[in-house]
C-alpha cells in the first residue's frame, strides 16, 4: 500500500495515500484493532457540531467567513454521501472518544484544504476551535441518544396502536384466564391484550416524560468543565445553532462538570429501555404460548406463517418474530449491566467509558426499534384468534363452577366439579348429571358476565 | 412441641399450639424452608388493606359493623406492637404471595376470634372479602415501594444539601483538575463538588418525577384482573380508604390486568435506583481517591477518622463509609438484574416473581437510604480540604503552561514545560530560568482565572 | 441502657454494659446502621482461625500455653452455643471486614478474661497474633465458600438421582416433542428428563472440578500480602491446623497478593452457580408448563398438591415449588452481577468489597441448596405423568405424518396432514379417509420407533 | 433491482438475480431487518458440517460420490475466498438459527448446481441430509466457541508471560503498599505484579480446565434430540470427520436433548470470561492509577506515549489502552447477563436464543483476545517504573514507623510518627529530631526487609 507522511506532536506518521484522515486517526487505527467501528450516528453528530462551531465562531468573530463557509460546506458534503469509511476508528479506543473527535477534525480539514487547494484550515485551531474532545464527544452522545429515542417512540406507538386495534376487535371474545399457568376464571382476549397495551403505554409514557434529560448538551465545557478558552456565551450559541440544524430543542447542560464525568441521563433512560425489554419478553412469551400447538399446545392464536415451518406438516408455524424480539430484549438487558458498570467508573473530571456507553445505548435503541417494527408488521398485523378453540377450552374448564355456587351452594358445586375432574367430563355434563337443568346451567354459567367486560365498558 | 389441629380444604394440619397463624400458613412454613422472611413492610400494608376492606365492605353493606370493627381493631392492635413473628413465611414461597396473604387473613382471624370469644370471623369470607391474593399482594407491593421511596427522597435530599454546603464553602478553592487520571487544567473544589451535586440532583428529580407510577393500586382486580366478585366501585373505595389510612394519594391502577401480570412501575423506578447507585460509586471513588495517602496518595481531602485506622500510624484514615456505600451500590445494581429477569417472566394473567421483586426493591431502597444517611453523617459532615496540598499539587502541575502561551507563544511555552518535566522543576522555576520574570509569571499564570469560577458566578 | 467505658486508640467508647464485644465493635455498630448482619458462617470460620492461630502460635513459641488454651477453650465454648448476637456488625461496614475481625478478637478476649478473672488476653497482641484482618477475613471467606458448596453438592446430587429415577420410570412413555413451542416429532418422557439430568450433571461436574480453587487460603499474608510480622512457616502451619479442625484439605494460596486483592475463585465458582440457576429455570419452566391446566393447558404432568389451590375447584395445583425455585435462580443471577462488579473493584493490595462478595456468594449457595432440596422433596418426589393425556396429544398430533411418507410418498402424506388440519381430524382418521388401511396405519405410524429409545438403549 | 423467481413450500419468492442464496434465505432477509449479521465463524463451521456430512453420507452409502464431491468442493471453494456477503442473514432471526442453516444449504446448492450445470443437488435432501437446523446450528456454536477460546488462550498466555518478565525485572524495586487506598507497609513492584499474574493464571487455568465442555457436539440429534432419520453411528462418524477437518478433538455430546435445549457449557465458560474481565479491570485500574500524574498523581509508572496526550504539555500520557481494555471488560460482563437470561429460557426440546448466545460469546471472546493483545503490545511491553518517585513516596511514608517499634518501643515510635505527620516531616527527619541516630534509623528501617522478598525467594 502507498503512504503519505504526516506529522503530529509525537512525530512522523505514515498515512495511507488516499485516506481522508490524518496522523492522529492513523495512530489510533494502528493502536486499537479491537472490535466494532464507532457508530455513524456519533460521526454525524460530531460533524453537526463542527458545522455549528464554525458558524458560531464566525458570528463571534473568531473565525473568518471563508474558513467558516469552507468547514460548513465540507460537513454538508460529507453528510450528503456515504462517508462511514472515512471514520474507521473503533469503539474500543480512548474512553473520551478523543480519537474520533480528531478523526472528524482531520477529515474535514483534509477535504476542506483539498477544496481550497491550500492549507487554509487547521484541524485544532479552526475545526476544533473553542471545543475539546471532552465536550464534543458527550455532546454528540446526547444528540445521538435523543435521535435514537425519537425513532423508537413512533415504532413503539405504532405497536401500541396495532395492539389496541386487536384489543377492540377481540373485546368480547371470552376465553379462559390463567394464573400460575393454571386455568382460572374467564377473561376476554381484548382484556388480555389491554394488559399488554397498558404495559407498553407505561413504557412509552416513561420515555416521553424523561427523554428531555437527554437534551442537556455539555458543549462549552471544554477540557474539564470550566469552559476554559471558550468565549462568553459560546455554550448557549452552540446549543441554539445545533437546535436549528437538527430541529431538536436541545438545552445547555445545567452543570458541565457532571456532563463530562457522569452519564446519568443515558443510564437512566436506558433503565427505561430495559424495562420496556422486560415487558416485551412477557408479551412475546404470551403470544408464542397462546399460539403453541397446533394440536399439543394452547392453540388459541394464529400467527402469520412467514416462513416454511415444516415442509410436510401444515399448521407448524414457528413464532420466529417473537424469537427475534426476545433475543433483542435479552441483549438490551445485558447492555444495561454494561452501561451501569461504565457509568459508575467515572473519575474526577471525566468518565472514560463514553464510547461503550453510547455504543450500547444506540444498539439497544436501534435493536428495539427494528424488532418492534418487525414484530408489529410481521406478526401483530396478522394475528387472529382461534375462537373455536378458545370456546372449547373455556367450556372444558372447571373454573366456571364458581358461577354455580350462589345458586346451588358451595358444597354441591364442589361435588360437581370433582365429578367432572374425576370422570373427565365437562362441567356442564357433570352438572346435568347432578340434577341441574340445562336451562339453569346456561342461565347461571355466563362466562361473559364473569369477565365484567360489560361493567368496564360503561 | 405442642400442636393444635386445624383444617383446610386439603385436610388436617398440625399447627403449633401458640401460633397465631392457621393451617395454610403452617403448610407453607413446612413446605418452604428457603431463605429470608417476607419483609415487614409487606405484612403491614396487607394489614392496612384488610382494615380498609373491612371498612369499605361495611360501607357497602357486605360486612356487619361488628365484624368490621373487630377486624379494624385487630389490625390496629397488631400494628401497635412487634408482630413480625406472627408472619413467619419466607420470600421464596408461591410467586403470587398467596401464602402471605393467607397468613395475614389467618392471624387477623385468630386474634379477632380470640377477642370475640367465638368463631365470628372467617379468614376468606370476611377478612379476604372481595379480595384475592392476586390483587392484595401487588397492592401491598406498590404501597411498600412508595413508602420506601418516600424515605429515600429525604435522605438523598439531605445529602445533596450537605454537599451543596461544601460546594459553597470550597467554591474558590483552586485545585488541579484530572481527566484520564492525568493532570489537567485547574478547577475549584466547589466546581468538582457541583458535578457530584448535579448528578444526585438528576437522580432525585427522576425519582420525584416518576414515583407517581408506584401509586397505581390494582386492588379490585381479584383473581385475574376482571374484578370478579367485587361490588361496583370497590376499587375506588378501597384506594380512597387506603389513601386516608396512609396519608398517601394512591390511584386506581389504569389497567388491572397489567397490575397483576407486569411490575413495570417497580422495574422502572428500580432503574432509577441503579442509576443513583452508579453515580454514588463515582462520587465515592472520587472522595476516597482524593483522600488517599496521607503521604503516597492524592491527599487533597481529609475525611473523619471514625475508627482506628492504625494504632501506630497517625493519618491512616480508611474511607470505610465509602466502602459501605459502594458495596450497597453494587448490591443495588445486582438487584436490578434480578428484577429485570423477574419482571420479564410474567405469563398470561400473572407474574409469579412478586415476592422477589418487592424484596429486592425494598432491600435496594432501604440500603440506599441507610448508606446515604450514614455517608452523609459520618463522612460528608466532617469532610475538609487539605488546602496546602491542593496548592502544592497545582503549583507543581505543568498544565498551567497553557496560560503562558498567549503571552510568549506556543513554542517557547512548550519548551518551558519540557524543561520543567525533564529537570523535575516547577513550571515557575522553569519559566524564570527561561527568561520570564516573576511578576510576569504571577500575572499571567492565574489558576483561578482558568477555572472561570468568577464568570460562572455572574 | 447501661454502659461501661472502654478505650481504643481513638479514645473512650461507651459499650453496652452486658455486651461481649469491645470498643471497636461498638464504634462500627454505631457508624454502620445499614442492612444485614454479617453471616454466621464468616463469624464461625474467623473463630476457627483464632483457635488455629492460638495453637500454631503456641507451637512456634510465641504464645504461652495458658493463653493458647484459654483462647482455644473460649472459641469452643462460643461455637457450642448460639452466639450470633455477640457479633452484631453488618455486612455494609469497612470493605476489608476489619471490624468483624476485631469483633471476633474482642469477644474472645472479653470472655477469656472473664474466665481467667484477669486481663490476661489482649485482642491484638494475642488473639490476632501474626494475623491481620486483611488475611483472616478472606481466609474465612474461602472456608465459608467451600463449606457452602459442600452442602450444595449433595443437595444437587440428590435432585439428579431423583430425576434419574423418574427418567427410568418413564423411559418408554412416548409423548409429543416440542420445538419453538410447536408440536414436533415424538420423544419419551424419559428422554426429556434425561436432558434435564444432563444439564444438572454438567453443573455438578463443574462444581466438583473447580471447587478446589476455593481451598486456597491467604492466611499468612497479613496486611499487604508480604507476610510482614509472621514467623517463617506460619502460613503452612495455619493451613494444616485449619484442615485438621475442619476436616477439609485446604491449601496455602499460591500468591497472597492475589489472595487479598482479587476474589477470582469466588467469582468463578459463582459463575457456575449462575449457570446452574439458568438450567434450573429451564427445568422449572418445563415442569410447570407440562403441568399446566388441568383443562386448558398441557396437562401432561401431575405435581403434588401441597397447598389448597382453589377451595372449590379440584385439579388446580399451583406449581409453587417451581415458583420458589425460579425466584431463587433470579436472585442468584442478580448476585452474579453484584459479585462481578465487586471483584472488578480491587485497588492495589486490597479489594474492599469483601463482605458483599461473600454475603452474596453464601446467599446464592444457601438459597440454591434449600430451594433444590425443597423442589426435590415437595415436587419431584411426587411427580407423575398423565399418560392418557400424553397419548391423546400424541395421537392428535400431525407430526407423525412424517412416518407415512416412506410408504405412500411425500405428496400424499402432506395431503393427509392438510386434510387433518383443515377438518380438525386426527391424522389416523384423515389417513383412513384417504385410503390407508387401519392395519397399515398402525404398522407404519410407530411413535415409539420414532423416538429411537430402543436404539439408544442398546 | 432484477429478480429471479424461486419456490419453497409457501410459494413463490423473488430472489435478487445474482444472489447465491435461495428462497428461504430471501424470506428471512426481508422479514428480519434487525441488527447485526450472523458471525462468519458460525457460517464457516456450518460449511464444515455440510462438508463432513457429505463425506459421511457417502461413506454410509446415502449420497452418491458425485454429489458428495460436488458439495465438498463447493464448501472448499467458498471457504477459500471472501464469502460473508453470501450469508446476509442477521443474528436476530429465528432462535434456532434455522434460517442461517438454510442459507448455507441454499448457497452450497446454488453454486454446486451452477458448477454441475444441472439441478443435481437438493438443499434439503442432499446438503442437509441426516441433519436438522436444530442440531447443526448448536454444533456450529460449540465449534466456533472452541475455536474462539483457542485464540484467547495464547493471547492471555502471552500477557501473563510479558507480566512475568516485568515481575522479574522489578522483583526488588521497593515501593509503598496501599490498602483502602491508604499508605501501607512496603512491597516490591515485582510482588505487586505477581498478584496480577496470579489472578490471570487462575483465569487461564480455569479456561484450560473447562474448555473441554465446549467440545461436545450434538450433531446427530436432528429435530428433537432423538436422532430421527439418522443412520446408526452417524453422530460418531460426523464428530470424527469434523475432528479431522478442524484438527480439534471434538466429542459426541453425552446427551443430545440437553445439547439442543440447554447451552450450559457456553454459559459456564462465559462465566470464566466474565471472571477474567473482572480481574482485568482491577489490573487496568492499578496500572492507570499508578501511572497517574505526572505531577498530581501517583506517578510510579511510565506507560508508553502512543498518541499525543496534549500538544503543549509533556508528560501527559493518557492510559488509552487501559481505557479500551476496561470498556471491553464492561461489555463482557454485560454479555454475561444476556447469556444468563438466554440460557434460562429454553423450553422443552429447544432453546430459541441460540443466535444471541453465540453472538455474545464470540463477541466477548474476540474482544478479549484483541484487547489483551493490544494492551500487551502497546502498554505492557513499554511499561517502566519511575524508581525515584517510588523511593520518594516510600521514604515519605509513615508506615515504616512500624520498623522502629521493636527497637525504641511502641509509644516513642508513635510519637515520632505523630510528629512527622503534624509537622509535615519525613519519618527519618522526625526520628532524628527525636533522638534516633541516622545510623540507627538506616539500620532499623529496612523497607526491603519488610517486604519479605528475600524470604519468598528462598
Amino acid at each position: 500500500m502507498e503512504y503519505r507522511i504526516e506529522h503530529d506532536s509525537l512525530g512522523e506518521v505514515k498515512v495511507p495515500k488516499e485516506a481522508l484522515w490524518g496522523p492522529q486517526t492513523e495512530r489510533s487505527r494502528n493502536n486499537f484493532k479491537i472490535g466494532q467501528q464507532m457508530p455513524i450516528e456519533i460521526i454525524d453528530n460530531l460533524l453537526q457540531i463542527k458545522k455549528a462551531a464554525a458558524i458560531v465562531n464566525q458570528q463571534i468573530g473568531n473565525l473568518s467567513a471563508e474558513k467558516a463557509q469552507l468547514i460548513t460546506k465540507t460537513v454538508d458534503q460529507l453528510l450528503a454521501a456515504p462517508h462511514h469509511d472515512a471514520f474507521p476508528l473503533v469503539v474500543f479506543q480512548t474512553g473520551s472518544g478523543t480519537q474520533t473527535n480528531m478523526n472528524v477534525n482531520e477529515v474535514i480539514t483534509h477535504i476542506a484544504n483539498q477544496t481550497a487547494g491550500t492549507q487554509l484550515i487547521h484541524p485544532n485551531d479552526d475545526v476544533n476551535q473553542s471545543q475539546s474532545s471532552n465536550d464534543t464527544f458527550p455532546t454528540a452522545m446526547m444528540m445521538a441518544a435523543t435521535q435514537a429515542i425519537d425513532k423508537l417512540i413512533p415504532a413503539l406507538s405504532a405497536l401500541i396502536r396495532a395492539l389496541q386495534e386487536k384489543q377492540a376487535a377481540f373485546k368480547t371474545v371470552v376465553k379462559v384466564g390463567r394464573t400460575h399457568l393454571q386455568d382460572a376464571t374467564p377473561i376476554t382476549f381484548g382484556q388480555e391484550i389491554s394488559g399488554w397495551v397498558s404495559a407498553l403505554q407505561h413504557d412509552l409514557a416513561y420515555l416521553k416524560a424523561n427523554q428531555a434529560t437527554l437534551l442537556e448538551l455539555p458543549i462549552g465545557a471544554t477540557a474539564v468543565g470550566t469552559g476554559l478558552n471558550t468565549p462568553d456565551g459560546f455554550d448557549q450559541a452552540m446549543v441554539a445553532q445545533l437546535s436549528r440544524q437538527t430541529g431538536i430543542q436541545f438545552t445547555v447542560a445545567p452543570n458541565k462538570f457532571q456532563g463530562l464525568a457522569n452519564h446519568t441521563g443515558i443510564t437512566m433512560v436506558h433503565g427505561i429501555l430495559k424495562t420496556l425489554a422486560t415487558d416485551l419478553i412477557k408479551i412475546g412469551n404470551d403470544v408464542r404460548f397462546l399460539a403453541s400447538g397446533p394440536r399439543a399446545g394452547y392453540n388459541e392464536l394464529n400467527i402469520p406463517s412467514n416462513e416454511p415451518g415444516s415442509s410436510i406438516m401444515p399448521g407448524k408455524v414457528n413464532p420466529t418474530q417473537v424469537e427475534a424480539l426476545t433475543m433483542v430484549c435479552a441483549q438490551v438487558i445485558g447492555h444495561d449491566t454494561t452501561i451501569n458498570i461504565a457509568n459508575s467508573q467515572g473519575n474526577f473530571e471525566m468518565n472514560v467509558y463514553k464510547p461503550i456507553i453510547i455504543y450500547d445505548f444506540l444498539d439497544s435503541t436501534n435493536l428495539l426499534t427494528e424488532a418492534i417494527t418487525s414484530f408489529n408488521h410481521h406478526l401483530v398485523a396478522g394475528l387472529t384468534v382461534n375462537q373455536a378453540r378458545m370456546t372449547e377450552l373455556l367450556e372444558n374448564s372447571l373454573m366456571l363452577v364458581t358461577a354455580l355456587s350462589p345458586h346451588i351452594g358451595y358444597e354441591r358445586s364442589a361435588k360437581i366439579a370433582q365429578k367432572a375432574q374425576r370422570e373427565g367430563l365437562t362441567l356442564k355434563a357433570a352438572a346435568l348429571a347432578s340434577g341441574v337443568t340445562e336451562s339453569e346451567f346456561n342461565r347461571w354459567v355466563d362466562a361473559r358476565a364473569m369477565t365484567n367486560i360489560d361493567r368496564q365498558s360503561k
